[in-house]
């Protein structure tokens, strides 16, 4: 059996890293409501992260998306991110918000659009040369909507064509990490909509392309930890974009929809030795905060994430293999669901509090008024949101 | 075996209700694209539509929304439709875009917010007597995001108060078309999500309470034909909003996605009367046009219902009833796909040219010109979307 | 705060109905793998049945299942049945194994059929009458494989005519449960394949026509909670088939696939008062063993009930409330999540240990010897089985 | 614009490939209906198969499944198959249906099933090299009902390790064909459920190691027409199993579900060189007739692949080519619906009648008496079926 003070050693590593959009306001196509207190410039979704992380310990560093995040100078706003305490992580392009890309960036039909795409990707490698980031992650709207639309094989080369340029771009210490996503925007087919997609298209670009699971880009029923296994196995699981889901991309709070789930995922990244010191695995966030707040929402995103990691690590591995090589299917399913169950919240409250942390951040950020003055300072100006 | 030349007198009933917001611009939460020639005002969407009847013949009345439709007089609005060949329709309230309704319109914890949503209807109704419409239709975008969120119970309990009240202003022709949606923009519940609730719902207000069903507003798998079926017998199927869907609510053009889905549909319909001269279904289209033209988009959808329908009316039932009762599976398969199967696109084209309308009315609106000429004369001004 | 001594009064009186096919062989169309000490005939599965109450002080009840289940003196099965501790309780009819159904049973083109099949339920109003039983249990088989086979309208009346026929029959005391399901073993549609076509069937049946909720027998992603709240508000739930599923009709151990929708769906029993003193809602399990022992897989089966029962009981719905008030979206999830993840385990342990029952069922079953007992003494005869 | 007349060419060369399976009982796991006339011996089984092509000339050849197929003297059988004009085909090998099995085979914990496993499928290699098969089919039921169960990952390396000593035993002209499954029977995970791990345990084999893409292993929406293209892109698409569904693997007449998907995969299979003269691409039959007669299904299921190839084959790919270079959304659909939509089945029949071959297979069936005289002759013995 495990005891908590066992797995505390590996909970200190614990870190996830938070995207600067999670801060600005979200919604879906019938309504993206405002709040008061969003930010409305990228240092501000940057103090925001910061905030998360002083209350957590657990949110070190903040994922850009370009251009939504494009300032004049990356170090200042490294060192600015610095002095909060935290740092840049990630660089996400972005290839779908611009009129040329309403039939596709990478896989359009048309060479121009293709280059154009290609150089904003190579632009944000520009960034991450500033800013220090080891990975380019490329998360593709391109798709289309209606059968017999487009070619989707030609779509294919292209696409391969265009990431291997970027490919060629990376230093070599980076990373392209190239997402995945079932369907939305596009309704009848998407240019990358599958794991298998994601890293044979990886495989053909070479070592330091690797694949980004997002929770929530599958099709019902999907088997997620399986694919963080199998994607482990091959080595070629880059990272993760944490969420949570009960139907399409929801794009809900980690761990809300289904923390059974969660703790499968983690258990799996475990397993895997995706939380192991020498680990590649970058665990992100990548939700929305549509009728919540910000930043509270955030932070319970993180302590999701840290509660369902300390469950997992409490799985009693001996007792699970004795019963697994018995044959004992409800010996097993028990010693699994045994670790499910352990209520952890108390003592990662006390392990927070000898760590000069809250013990819980929750309450501690409700209590202390930090929203409502975000709300007064923040006046004015245009907040900052998906477009 | 039944012919085309037995189908026309049938065919020359169908009447199909478009809708004023298929013309503005519309996209995904990621991306709204503008095109040229998109209209600023009601009277261009009007124009819009009149255009796809004119071409047609098929789409007499346009579906208005409000506030998105509003204008001061609409007795005007409907002269103005009437000079151009259509008449005004059904009035579709919206409660899911002002900053209040946030948690909620008809459902929302907030007594206030709730009876702010019920004036809102109350100000449609008012709408109705000035455009002469039968239809009042109810989508609410009410629901939850979160476990726990919200008492369910109370909302259905409200939501059944506001709807009385509303009901109680409805003139005597006058019906109250409840809409349901499986989710979207909620993500964990939405207060009317399956055609039950909606039933329910109507029963407990009366007669002139009536179901409306989305094609694309079901669980994965559905059979939607055995909703329609089952409405029908009800007598409770008010109307339709035809579109259709791989995934999500895709909101794509009727019958692209699967067209055999679209066949066994209107195949109940006819089944159950919903085609029959006392019918007092509406059939109406509920889509989006995200990356094809609007103007053609809407003409391709009632054409592909029109052939659908077509089909539907050649289906042999004699000859589907007497496999049917010897249990003959194939047999009765075959008949069915046999209608499903026959190639009526020549026949329309026919009989559409010796009524005086294009035989090809997707070429004739290409050759016209009139897209480039929408593009040059609507310039400035705000192209009309969703909010 | 609700304490767990707060909950016991009602804990006391929860009750969970048996199948008494779980305790025979079960699988998928690929395999029925069998298992010694299988039982080979139903006072064998009574036996069973009670060992788990035994064990468990939950499970006072056994359903059975006819013809299956068929003796020549049932007063002498309950008899049995009573000296070892438990009773006998609804009674469930089968129109899906005899050749005659192969096209359908209630709802068969050919009135010979449909006649056969009121009046074996005739004949399990029979049985009930002897076994002292409230409830006819009827779920169908019913449904087409191919688009066009049957005539889906009719089929409904004929169902409607039926029921009808089998419900006058019904004693005062007496209920007719109508189960639904969404698809299997017919792959087109089902007769009744939701809960509306279930309640509109009851409806016009009467008042003690109530539906059965099947939690295994929905679409992908359907809300089933919000169903419980709508049929409890509605007076007509009349029973639950427990057991969880990741894909189609699974009929895993309940709460094994997704214990946070169990969670939420006891949460709703609660609210809607389906556990009060008066409520006339069954609890039962509808489960396959198929690759797990059976008795220690329904002892596992009662115990994830009773502590997610314990959980939902310890809700806290003054604080819950006032956060749903307020209109916070993060406090009232919190509170609602603090309620699944209190560990119940070692109170519902401790409490079991004072009313003289084992701390730990499942360890207690293990260490008893039984199992190898059972193996032992039943060689020969016939494993029960779904045929 | 391609003509009827421009494309007999191809289709003279298609080839379908019918399961001996096909033509004894199946069902679901409620029940496996019976009918007059099924076969009792595999002699039988290939009579059966021999019938469809005599009246399709689409089904040359026969697939076996082992041990369902077993004979002592498989060049006899051959010899037999011929002398009826048909050929043997795939081996499919079953570890499945073996007490041994139940928590798995490849990748079972236990290495002494692995094993046997492992046995079993060099078996049917031996039995390939007296029929002269080139395929070894690989499906395998090897998953997990609950989630802990076992370790997916040390099974994910059992399979490799045992695939591995399989494909080492393969001539030089033959291929090892795995195939993948979503769910079912397993309900927690298997061990192969999607295209990405078939993929990568065949590139992990060789290049004689190809993937099998049965149309009914997927999750709900996706889009199977993507996987064609991605596998024949990779050049790792071996065969189809064909067959269609509405829910789960419900093994219907493919074409029957979804015509349209049908019509876009086979699109697919055309535009990747799947039908070209020297594609190695197997097209099969894998489906269930549970309550359609047996032959007639066969019959009604090539013809319906032929019916879609013709379609598809009349794509008029310059325009398209011409719209989707335009970004013409609206257009490019247009070809692609004309396609789908045009009605071959008199242009068919026509060409069935020009080569001796009846026009109408089902009414020749039906009219021949034969399967009456199947009913009369085939009495006594055993009916087979999948055990």
């Amino acid at each position: 059996m495990t005891s908590f003070s066992d797995i505390t050693g590996r909970l200190e590593r614990l870190a996830i890293e938070v995207p600067s959009w999670a801060y600005g306001n979200s919604g879906t196509r019938f309504k993206v409501f405002g709040s008061p207190g969003t930010p409305r410039t990228v240092q501000e979704k940057v103090a925001d992260a910061a905030k998360v992380h002083e209350l957590t310990g657990l949110a070190p560093t903040v994922a850009l998306h370009i251009p939504w995040d494009l300032v004049d100078d990356f170090k200042e706003l490294a060192t600015y991110a610095g002095d909060l305490g935290v740092g840049l992580g990630t660089i996400n392009s972005n290839t779908f918000q611009d009129d040329d890309y309403k039939l596709g960036s990478l896989t359009n039909a048309d060479s121009a659009i293709r280059a154009k795409a290609v150089q904003h990707n190579l632009d944000c490698i520009e960034v991450m040369g500033q800013t220090g980031s080891r990975d380019l992650k490329i998360w593709l709207a391109d798709g289309t909507n209606y059968p017999g639309q487009a070619d989707m094989r030609a779509r294919q080369d292209w696409l391969a064509e265009g990431l291997s340029t970027i490919y060629d771009q990376l230093g070599e210490d980076q990373r392209l990490v190239l997402e995945y996503k079932f369907f939305e925007p596009a309704f009848y087919h998407t240019d990358v909509p599958d794991w298998g997609t994601s890293l044979v298209q990886c495989l053909a670009l070479g070592e330091r392309a690797v694949v980004c699971l997002d929770t929530g880009h599958h099709a019902p029923g999907t088997n997620i930890e399986f694919i963080v296994m199998q994607l482990l196995r091959l080595g070629k699981l880059g990272s993760f974009d944490f969420n949570s889901r009960f139907y399409a991309d929801d794009d809900l709070i980690v761990g809300a929809a289904d923390p059974f789930q969660l703790f499968r995922i983690i258990t799996e990244v475990v397993r895997g030795g995706g939380l192991d010191d020498d680990s590649d695995v970058a665990l992100m966030l990548d939700q929305c905060h549509n009728v919540e707040d910000k930043i509270p929402g955030q932070i319970r995103s993180v302590l999701n994430v840290q509660e369902m990691v300390a469950r997992a690590l409490l799985l009693d591995t001996a007792a699970l293999d004795a019963a697994r090589t018995e044959g004992d299917v409800l010996a097993a399913n028990q010693v699994f669901m045994d670790a499910f169950y352990t209520d952890v919240r108390a003592d990662l409250a006390g392990w927070r509090e000898e760590r000069g942390l809250p013990g819980d951040p929750m309450a501690a950020y409700r209590a202390s008024g930090h929203q409502a003055r975000l709300a007064e300072e923040r006046v004015g100006g245009h907040q900052a949101g998906w477009n």
